[in-house]
């Protein structure tokens, strides 16, 4: 994939950069970037492709049905943060306009 | 619904004094309490029972999927809260064994 291919307007060296910079908060075990149809993702977790694609593609559809229920409650509001929160993790879906940004992070790390 | 008949061990009337309770808070704008499956579902919205069941039915499959995410990332994992955040409310999904706790909040309006 040459650097000038983009998701969503976010050149490959872009999404690099930004995955490195959030990898490098303390508490961050993985981040992904994927285009809304999480066809097309990066990230910087320890999962082999396949792997990646199931869990991207699950983010994004759990992306569109929060966004479909913001949108039941009024046609004129929009999503605009996801948090989901288990035992052992935080996950936390930012959505943009032409692509997801996805931070797994344990939540027992302080940032100090 | 007789006063017995309960959603996964909530009676009736506790379910009532919950969505009362809740309800009481600033910001709060509604409380659902639904079975995980949002087939019965009580609530403080304002809402239609048909749009009741369409919104319970939505946020019930987003449980179900958060759940499924948490669980692909690590099979021991556990959802324990779920935080939708949009332009104009925040929708807050506490998912326990038999039934699903929902509260919508406007986020603009503090508790003082």
């Amino acid at each position: 994939m040459s650097n000038q291919e983009t998701t969503a307007n976010f050149t490959t060296a872009e999404m690099e950069e930004t995955i490195a910079r959030i990898s490098s908060h303390k508490g961050v075990e993985g981040v992904m970037i994927m285009n809304r149809e999480a066809c097309r993702c990066h990230h910087s977790i320890d999962l082999d492709e396949d792997k990646a694609k199931t869990h991207s593609a699950a983010l994004s559809e759990l992306t569109a049905k929060a966004s479909h229920i913001v949108g039941l409650l009024n046609r004129d509001d929009e999503l605009t943060f996801l948090r989901i929160r288990s035992k052992q993790r935080e996950i936390m879906v930012s959505p943009d306009k032409g692509f997801i940004l996805v931070v797994l992070q344990n939540p027992n790390v302080s940032e100090e």
